[in-house]
């Protein structure tokens, strides 16, 4: 499966892409190609042979083409804001930029969806529905920036996923060019569809598979009301068994977040949002729907959060305040990169359950590899991102973090969760995917990526590692 | 990909088994597999070489890898309900029952989750859930015999599926056996996995891709109440713009159910459930939830149902009444069932703003065929079960059914829908597969199926059309 590259200078390519599209949507120049060097996991780099951006899906197609006949890897990228170096360049590769394709082409809100092109960033569909009183749910923290076809290729999550599911939830039709060139549809606009079921292998493939040039996202009414419970808890163990008493009482919170001692702090020095500095454990509880049901919810929640034992409960009484209670942890990160030099943002799932347990040993961890840890995560999921603060400066602390981020790892997959939430595996997990699964899962793994890309020229090198890897990565830092 | 069958005499094949299974778990003689020849459509009949009921997943792989070795097709089989010939046996094949894996293995009140194996009754898993309030949500109408692993297999969907998802929606974890007799994992007891997403490629998938042996799904608890709203209309259209109007009001109810004139007057002369057979349409629409959700939401829909010129609405007022209000729907079937000596029951899926449009295109086919058509179906998600009534006595009407029941799901396809809903593809829908996809999808399936069976062996035949038959089918009675 491993691309044998074939040797192309970066002018034979740019001349021959310049008799397929026009000469305008390539770039060639090393200069000017820095800016696609890197996604939003900047420590892995690498520029591109030569970017395209095309304007059309037959410029797509004419590139895919050119890049299966002449052996040439392809990497597709959106916005940049990953964070697992899913669309980090191939040094031989063409970097195939969707950010032209950014036109919203149909909303329609008696079906309840929107048809936009991938490189339309995720935020601009909420803004777009707005006037129909609809949204579209699945808020990455970066949707301001991020693209609805990166969201597609990781299958980004947020906030509302606990409620409104991830994107492969709320997305329903894809349209894809092969790297033969080709244009598959899959998906249909109805809510089911017949054939092998591959809307949800798209989601999350990271650009193996094939390259996105239509998507039909599902849209949401936007909630009548709104309102926040925050909890405060003097030991995590509470707040995580609070969590999962909050879900089994058949509540579906439409956010349930959770940040540790570390993270309240930094969060509460940085922008002073009223927390509870003395808590150990902090639980931001939404709930969303009609005046009645939240009512009933808001109070249901309270009463699980002290019997739980709650050191204290607050609930928003006005939209600034519930605005005033979510902005500490949306800036949770930056507030806790204020205290470090560097941090390494960790993205790993865990069933519910098993949330007290993993924050204790990740406690026990930190100590032992000397670096400290704030937590801020989607509790309602399991979803954690564990912040590794570190210094690049000093000798050999880089590789000690990445070593303690895939421990971190390895724990969650040994308590029956998984390696990734949101972020995906791209280069930076594809170590821990040894871990994860077993030779004969990646093997078929494998075989479905020759069933799109036989050649592995799309995106080579993520998420799915070689086989003859395992024992190398193994004895590095693996399992 | 077609399998050239090897040439085995069933005495041999008996004899080969006998030493990697225990020879109990084998059925060989004809008369006995005769309750094997057909699933629930039973117009496609053909009993298998030999029968296996293996009793482990050990059992499973031995039989598996003697298939693969020897090159004999293995055709799984639940509880021989579905709709749709995917279970039908191969005549050179091996039948593999999973009917002896009928063991609930654990249910997880916390997580709200239940391990089962493939041959458990869908219906058995919410009563054994029943003790914890929780229920399991996909209710197809079989329920009561249907299996799990059946239910994965065709993606089974039911009345509760607008608010619940179809079975693909809420099953979080498969162990499957490959053709090679390998035991693979996919999906996580977490809320995401990493790797490539499988899951939702298994459901739906017929039996082409590996043989399941254990499935974690997802439970809910039970709603506090539930009450049904009844409407009448005297036209269609207007019925089918009252389902649009009241999804796009926000409101997702439990179930949005619709008969037309043809079914209501069936089922009120057959079991008398208070239905007015004077209306053209009835819309049935549940809601559930909390005391306090439940009334707003009934208010909203009745208002929806009066704004969009329901001549009579009536709302349940006791749970004796809201059974009375679905025992027609229910047995809707059967009341039409018994005006004709034979129905063929069609199961399409179309846009939501298409319902009306679609119903009275529909009218004009059957008056064009000079059969009659009931219309009982899943209106809030836009699955029809178009009932055609025919006489398979008369010569030549079971063919003429079936071209109309071909012209009606490509009437599905030509709106924006496609066809199938729930009842899966199998044998019955294949040349249909010509209508819904392209050539270069259906060669992107075949590579699929590749990739995990590239012999052929599982399940041939069914699901994905062989691609030269292509001309051949459209020139009988396709596009």
């Amino acid at each position: 499966m491993n691309l044998v590259p074939q040797t192309h200078s970066t002018e034979s390519v740019a001349k021959d892409l310049a008799a397929v599209v026009p000469p305008h949507t390539l770039i060639a120049d090393t200069e000017t190609q820095v800016v696609y060097e890197c996604d939003g996991l900047a420590m892995y780099k690498q520029p591109p042979m030569i970017t395209v951006l095309p304007e059309s899906v037959e410029q797509v197609q004419a590139v895919m083409r050119y890049a299966h006949q002449s052996g040439i890897p392809v990497v597709a990228r959106g916005g940049g804001t990953g964070l697992c170096a899913g669309a980090m360049p191939h040094a031989e590769g063409i970097l195939l930029s969707l950010a032209k394709f950014n036109q919203i082409q149909h909303i329609d809100p008696l079906a309840r969806t929107a048809v936009v092109q991938p490189g339309v960033r995720n935020l601009a569909i909420s803004e777009a529905a707005k006037i129909h009183n609809l949204y579209y749910a699945p808020d990455p923290s970066s949707q301001i920036a991020c693209t609805i076809g990166g969201n597609v290729a990781e299958n980004a999550g947020g906030v509302h996923c606990l409620k409104y599911g991830l994107t492969v939830n709320n997305v329903i039709k894809v349209e894809m060019i092969t790297i033969e060139g080709d244009e598959v549809v899959i998906g249909s606009e109805g809510l089911d569809s017949a054939g092998p079921d591959l809307l949800a292998l798209m989601h999350g493939s990271e650009g193996l598979l094939g390259v996105i040039t239509e998507i039909t996202v599902k849209l949401m009414p936007i909630p009548e009301r709104m309102q926040v419970v925050m909890a405060a808890f003097d030991d995590v163990t509470k707040a995580g068994n609070a969590v999962g008493a909050v879900i089994a009482k058949g509540i579906i919170p439409g956010g349930l977040e959770m940040m540790d001692h570390f993270a309240i702090v930094a969060v509460e020095e940085y922008l002073q949002a009223g927390y509870p500095t003395e808590a150990q454990a902090l639980l931001l509880c939404e709930v969303d729907g009609t005046p009645a049901e939240v009512e009933e919810h808001i109070a249901a929640v309270t009463q699980v959060f002290e019997q739980m034992g709650a050191t204290s409960v607050r609930i928003s009484q006005s939209e600034e305040e519930r605005q005033l209670f979510w902005k500490g942890r949306k800036n949770a990160f930056p507030a806790v990169g204020r205290l470090s030099p560097d941090y390494y943002c960790m993205d790993g799932t865990i069933p519910r359950s098993q949330l007290a347990n993993v924050l204790l040993k990740m406690a026990e961890m930190s100590e032992r590899y000397g670096l400290r840890v704030a937590n801020v995560f989607h509790a309602g999921d399991g979803n954690l991102h564990p912040l590794i603060l570190f210094d690049a400066n000093i000798e050999g602390q880089f590789e000690t973090t990445e070593e303690f981020g895939g421990k971190i790892l390895e724990l969650c997959v040994e308590v029956g969760g998984c390696i990734t939430g949101e972020h995906g595996v791209g280069m930076e997990k594809i170590r821990q995917m040894f871990t994860q699964f077993s030779e004969t899962e990646l093997t078929q793994f494998h075989a479905i990526k020759a069933a799109f890309d036989s050649a592995n020229q799309l995106n080579p090198g993520k998420g799915i590692p070689v086989l003859k890897n395992c024992q190398e990565y193994r004895s590095v830092g693996g399992a």
